[in-house]
């Protein structure tokens, strides 16, 4: 009877996973080919399946299934994976049903127009103009923390959307620890004073060749292409229809071929966890993915710990050489690891370094925690962003468009959203830890390009589980402990100490 | 009153038309851009999306609105473009209203199905597999024919969905008197034994240079591309979200350039219509195009009286000669001229000529005709068809695979759509005559590449009325007389009796 309930409310998310699937076409779409003039049909097209999603998904419990499937679980008559399924869908229903439709569409249409404001904000460097929009937001998102409801901090409510489980306080101790490891290590790195050059690595790098050679690293990262795409937008994203259709973009530089080269390996981490998720679930939470900061660990763990080790390079590297013998042809590997990995705190968060990233993240968190939390006024936040960027980089904010008005977040209403970058940071180098110690051979493969090895391990250990597990729980099952912020700073101690000979 | 009632309902069919935009994404996406693996997932996708439309479409009149409409309507109380989207409205609704869900679904099963089997069939040149399931779709359509009701035959039925307000008796009539000539003049032309041979424009293009040329093409023919895309795909089609997004794609020949050309040139002669409706109106008949004839006719005019005339090419062909000195250096215009108009009776309809075409429609629409009303066996239809090949052609049909195995249509349960492609001849041919009486210096035009001017005049006397009139009215309108097969029974005997010295 129970495994008959389940079916029926399998068929209801499925569809509306299907209705989802269409939406995320027309927003890849949008983004990767969409002519001009279409923009504005294209709009009204999505908000009306956007709206259908959402009544769908309200109307699920019309006939009370959800909640005797929910009683069900209470009472522990539920086990594996249909309690997941219950537990997951009930999550995601009790949330959208708390926000009333007005509030829902009060949001929508703030947030819409607050993020052409913010774009004109940032063009012309005036925190001023956006200043009434964000504190607009701040009052939406606090009220809607308030509909939702939560224990210590309001903050905790709007985490829980993109890290469920997670609340302010475990983030700002786990982030503390963090910060309190890479400041001081930061001044440390300012002061070795080894030179690198990293314009040596800069050329004229034909967008056709960059192609191919994207494309030749994601399929030794067994990124299936039969399953997916790679295309080009201005800003690199993954998007997923199924796990049998998993697309991924990039941006060229002809000048750095670094930088599709890094957005590539990232994007293709993403992708290979969405379609590394059982796709006969597709529609249920057994193939969703658990929260973002497990997300992000997929596509950091593949960026940095694999993307910009020694190892990888001993494989990729003669093959860029080949490629690209300007400039690469006549520098030595040791220099083109260093150049790659080279730490320089820098003012704008996406252009930024291993180490600093994870400061700009930590900033942003403070802030916006303090901001729900209604400890600071909206008006005093360029100087408190400025004050930061000073205290933990060491640099000066000149304006307002390379400070406060760097990211789109905010003005989409994203808040809760930043701190899982640097989670992501951390879970990846908890992965990475364990799965060096289940895999010997993991850096002789990765030498060699064999990259399969650690994918199977990465798609056995986490993907396959969709969400079966809490995010504490998978970092439990897979490691044996809590997320351990010491395994990402030994990690950043030691990669950085060798670059930099301390 | 009545306006206010009109504007609802044009919230109804905009609603609806968002959401057949969307599953026109999805088709085309399907057809351009998706990975292999993702077609399982990506047809539940489109049928969901399908039955929501359907689903969406039947519930217009839940409250009576339309009914009421069409009472006023009925009464005269209606006039002008409001009566014209309660005409179109309740003529779809009432269609789709007599036909069961069950049924729907039996035909969509069978037709899926049917379309395996005849992908099959067709390689194994092997009608008698595909015999039972042609079987079982023509009984299908006879029902079809019964639910929705007819006059005099029940295919006037089934082409009304393609061509509304023709019916078979009429169709007969106009395309047997474009068969007494067509297959004499065959015979003449025949008998003329001018030597024409078209290997001289075969080549090697490269494909990047071709899209160029095809690009250049479309540009000038006012193609908006801020407003539409040119991609590739297996079967060149055109596809419209929206009247400000509307796809056109081709197949590439590296050997034949003239392959990607013609399409290019057809499938933006339909995008212009497209592109010219008043995208004001999207979502109401106000903004679609009447019937497939009407449409087809816009491609034929650009494909035939300009694509294939030589003021066209007095233009074009030094174009195509700096573009592709091989070939074409060395070849003169009229030469050209000559090969791109050679006829020649062949086994395939899409390879055929301008006026051989015609023949393969006509003898598609006499069996189909005779397959609803039940004058025929199935199992004799091979025979019947490659008597009329023989017949119409003169030539032996050697097997089923390029006899009557060659067409998609019948297994996807199109009966009735046949005739539109000829009936599309004819109207472009009428058209173009009244452009030329209108616009004196159009060939002069042409022949400087000036190709806006025709475009403007098909967007002002045809395009911006949407579906206000019908097929006959908008003749009668543009032409002042009703559809004659005499313009184009004239055309084909001047422009063929002149290359053939007749």
């Amino acid at each position: 009877m129970t495994l008959v309930d389940i079916e029926k409310l399998n068929i209801r998310t499925k569809e509306i996973s299907h209705l989802a699937s269409a939406l995320s076409l027309l927003e890849w779409d949008t983004q990767v080919y969409m002519p001009e003039k279409g923009s504005g049909g294209r709009s009204e097209t999505t908000s009306l399946l956007r709206t259908l999603v959402h009544q769908r998904f309200m109307e699920i419990d019309a006939d009370g299934l959800l909640s005797e499937l929910k009683k069900k679980l209470d009472n522990g008559d539920l086990g594996g994976k249909e309690a997941a399924i219950v537990r997951e869908v009930w999550r995601d229903f009790e949330r959208e049903r708390k926000l009333p439709e007005a509030f829902v569409k009060e949001l929508a249409q703030t947030t819409s127009r607050a993020h052409k404001v913010w774009e004109k904000a940032r063009k012309e460097s005036d925190f001023g103009t956006f200043q009434p929009y964000l504190e607009k937001i701040v009052e939406l998102k606090r009220k809607e923390a308030d509909l939702v409801g939560y224990g210590d901090s309001p903050y905790d409510a709007l985490l829980d959307v993109f890290e469920p489980g997670m609340d302010a306080k475990e983030t700002g101790r786990i982030l503390g620890e963090l910060k309190d490891f890479a400041v001081p290590f930061l001044e440390k790195i300012k002061q070795a004073e080894v030179s690198i050059d990293e314009k040596k690595i800069l050329g004229d790098f034909p967008i056709e060749k960059q192609k191919e050679f994207n494309e030749f690293i994601a399929q030794k990262m067994s990124f299936d292409l039969e399953a997916g795409r790679m295309d080009v937008s201005t800003h690199p994203f993954t998007i997923n229809f199924h796990p049998q259709d998993v697309r991924i973009t990039t941006r060229y530089s002809i000048e750095d071929i670094m930088y599709s080269i890094g957005s590539t390996i990232h994007e293709a981490g993403h992708a290979l966890y969405e379609q590394g998720l059982p796709h006969e679930h597709f529609g249920t939470p057994l193939a969703e993915y658990i929260s973002l900061g497990i997300h992000e660990s997929q596509s950091r763990v593949w960026e940095n710990q694999i993307g910009k080790s020694k190892e990888f390079w001993q494989y990729f590297y003669p093959e860029l050489q080949s490629r690209f013998p300007n400039p690469f042809k006549d520098l030595e590997l040791d220099e083109f690891y260093r150049i790659i990995n080279k730490v320089e705190p820098s003012l704008i968060r996406v252009e930024s370094d291993e180490l600093t990233y994870n400061l700009h993240i930590i900033l942003r968190f403070e802030i916006e925690k303090q901001m729900i939390e209604g400890d600071l006024k909206i008006s005093d936040l360029p100087d408190i962003w400025n004050q930061k960027v000073k205290d933990y980089l060491g640099i000066d904010v000149p304006n307002d468009r390379e400070g406060i008005l760097q990211d789109v977040h905010w003005s989409g209403g994203s808040i809760g959203y930043f701190p899982t970058y640097s989670l992501g940071n951390l879970y990846s180098a908890q992965f990475y830890n364990q799965a060096q110690k289940e895999l010997p051979d993991l850096s002789g493969e990765v030498s060699k390009g064999e990259l399969a090895p650690l994918r199977e391990w990465l798609r056995e250990k986490i993907h396959i589980h969709g969400k079966q597990f809490t995010a504490s729980g998978l970092v439990k099952e897979v490691t044996g402990e809590e997320l351990n912020p010491n395994y990402y700073t030994q990690y950043l101690q030691e990669k950085f100490s060798s670059i930099y000979g301390l």
